[in-house]
């Protein structure tokens, strides 16, 4: 007889399938309900598809500056039918290996769609036809999101793409309208201007990614601008409809009505969570505006019942679902565990990249710190140089009051892995001093972080320092 | 009348002006000498030009690999004529920024060569003859090394050359023959195998990078066989003369004699500290076999002078220096500071990359820690299969005592700027589960740190653990 503490996931995304490790890890017999594929959208059509693109549009874009960098390239071109089969084995790969793992610990996978019956059931309709039923003494929902349409008109028209289509295209098009100019947008963005198509991307609100940092968004704007792509900001998206070059996109800008044409439109404005036959009611558990309302601990308001991921509409990142699913996994196996996402790391995928962890400069005052600021121009760091790669930055944000760091911010070649050191900052409550007297390596782009921490206190080597 | 501490530095390399920077920044009048170009070993024949190699180096292996990246290539080859012209570029300009820096922090840069005539005094040889006398109240002794030339016959033959030969020929020869497998070694192996040379590389010791992490260095060395690169450890070098392909080296290898031959042989066995001419007797500083003798707080025998970087022989590595003149220049302006080598990065600009920090298992072994190891290897993350480079590993250190953290190692793409978050990490003490439970972001090469953070304790997430 099993006397294991039973759990049920229902959902096999990075909150999910990482939820069912950790509580296998911990005992438990686990058992994972996935319609679809393993890996979820962050696999299947999001993270991982997406850093496919952007890394061979990442080379294309060296090429394009090859010779400056003492290399003869003759004739280049994306062989996009190719890149989409890279795409497609990558993907395999990672969603076998994730079967894999579910095999290595033990987790029965179950392929079909869940909703409850009760707060301690739920029935999984099977692709097959049929049912099974799933009783056990906890359940973690990790149903996901999908893409947020706008109410718009015309967004039905062919043409009218999402994020997961847009993975998926025939052919590089010639134009693209992009509506919404956060993290998805801005990435198909680099995506499709890197390799040759004409991109225009709309965004609502005064500033593209109004997450991050807010002077590195400029200077990410003025590089996507150099590459050709034109960015409205404050532009309000009315409708779209055919003409121009395929369809015609209609936004409202400085009170103004203007338009942009392209072969192509890709709605991007977000995502919103995934709950629909999942049965909610029959469990109790409770959705305010659409999301699943969960405690630091990952619980619903039904007792055995945790949530987590996207579902939920914290912070829609696969890295916070995972930690989530872990956090969950903990609590239903008798540890006592919360979530902290002050130390989330958020990254965008651009060229160059940008990171980012904790508070914003304008968040901290918000939030009354009294602030201290370091920077560091990337055009005096030896390491972009040789990579040429010199228009970024490193800014510290820190509070005056006890030297801590309170954001570190990251515009540079290797941004989405150098912000781990920003992070562990943060888990660790370093202060400046901390960071400034940790060694640096000699040439690297991290040094940056070493001198934006040395420049709060105005004493940065690598640049010159004002007047005390 | 100037009332500041004054201070003269001796030697413009990494730890010299450095050095100076910062001693202006807490108030001193400095004078920095240097007989050649600021910036010194490093910046001028070292770390930084062949970074700028290596980098093209890179691209032009991703270029190998582009179809199955999805990108067409006709024909690409090296541009060794724009290469060496970029190099030329990118170090001017960084020399440039240095004397840049010096203007900006009011020191006063005086050419020419310098000797001690007392302990208060030196005299600084002009390039247009004449002399010049610098009495100061402190002395920081920065004049870095030179190459070691090991005591065989033949290295005065024509086509023997250093690493700053090695990094201005006319031409990537047919084939070279590298004497030495430690950083310098590897990474000249690396540049020109990369670009079409056959390259062989003889070591001494029974492994190439003997003080990197051993296991590692395994992997890297196949790596490089796979590149075509001949690599034999344990092999020493008796003797060189002229025949073959041009030159040949005589070796012995398992008490066996053995040849190996080629167009260039490049002797890169390390380095010696430099202090030629500087004529310490007069100031009567000590010399420990060929090193400037120095505590950690980087005073000498003699009270009022002070040395850094590699004259010092300790770990001969441009940040080393750096931190070393960081802390000469506040203990000599009155504050009280040392150095710690414990949390000095090492890093090989390999591909993969490699670096380390702190112990590795074997030192932490041999230095009595009950050692608990976590690993992870690159082929289970999906960024690292995105990047199409998975050979690597992300290999921590513990000591199973306090859980806290010894050493970290990390082989693959990125490694020399992740290595900052494990630096971070031995400066803080931090424990493995404060690594683990440090949010890092997906997809991201960094995201094995806290994976192999976690298998330490049998808990990763992607990939199979022991069973329990």
């Amino acid at each position: 007889m099993d006397n294991r503490r039973s759990v049920a996931v229902i959902g096999g995304g990075p909150g999910g399938y990482v939820a069912a490790i950790k509580a296998a890890q911990l005992g438990a017999r686990v058992t994972l309900v996935e319609k679809g594929r393993l890996g979820g959208t962050c696999l299947n059509a999001g993270c991982i598809p997406t850093k496919i693109l952007l890394h061979t549009a990442e080379l294309y874009n060296q090429l394009r500056a090859s010779k400056s960098l003492g290399l003869k390239v003759d004739n280049f071109e994306v062989d996009w039918k190719g890149l989409m089969e890279r795409k497609e084995e990558v993907v395999n790969g990672l969603v076998k290996g994730v079967t894999g793992l579910m095999k290595a610990n033990g987790i029965d996978v179950v392929e079909g769609t869940a909703s409850f019956k009760s707060p301690g059931e739920i029935m999984v309709e099977l692709p097959g036809g049929g049912n099974r039923s799933i009783e056990t003494d906890a359940f973690i929902i990790a149903t996901g999101s999908a893409p947020f349409i706008p109410p718009i008109e015309g967004t039905e028209l062919e043409g009218v793409i999402g994020s997961t289509r847009a993975l998926s295209l025939d052919q590089v098009p010639e134009s693209m309208v992009i509506i919404g100019g956060g993290v998805i947008g801005v990435e198909f963005a680099t995506i499709y201007s890197s390799l040759g198509c004409d991109v225009t991307v709309l965004e609502m609100m005064p500033r593209i990614l109004p997450n991050m940092e807010e002077e590195m968004t400029e200077i990410l704007k003025n590089s996507l601008a150099m590459r050709g792509v034109k960015v409205f900001n404050g532009a309000r998206v009315t409708s779209i409809d055919g003409k121009g070059r395929g369809l015609m996109v209609h936004f409202e800008l400085d009170g103004k009505n203007r338009t942009a044409d392209a072969e192509k439109v890709l709605v991007a404005v977000g995502r919103k969570p995934f709950t629909e036959g999942l049965n909610l009611e029959a469990a109790g558990v409770k959705l305010v505006k659409g999301c699943v309302n969960v405690n630091d601990r990952m619980e619903t308001n039904v007792g055995n019942i945790f949530a987590i991921g996207d579902c939920t509409g914290k912070n829609m990142l696969a890295h916070v679902a995972s930690a989530q699913g872990e956090v969950a996994a903990r609590n239903i196996m008798g540890q006592n565990t919360g979530m902290d996402y002050r130390t989330v790391p958020a990254c965008v995928y651009t060229q160059p990249e940008m990171a980012g962890v904790g508070l914003t400069e304008r968040q901290a005052r918000e939030k009354g710190y009294d602030v201290k600021v370091g920077k560091f121009p990337l055009a005096a760091s030896g390491k972009a140089l040789i990579m040429n790669d010199t228009g970024g930055m490193v800014k510290i944000v820190a509070d005056r009051r006890y030297d801590e760091v309170l954001g570190v911010h990251i515009l540079g070649p290797r941004a989405t892995d150098l912000i781990a050191e920003g992070a562990l900052a943060l888990r660790l409550e370093a202060t400046l001093e901390e960071i400034a007297t940790t060694i640096h390596a000699h040439p690297t782009v991290g040094e940056a972080v070493m001198e934006a921490a040395l420049a709060a206190d105005n004493a940065a080597v690598h640049i010159p320092n004002k007047k005390g």
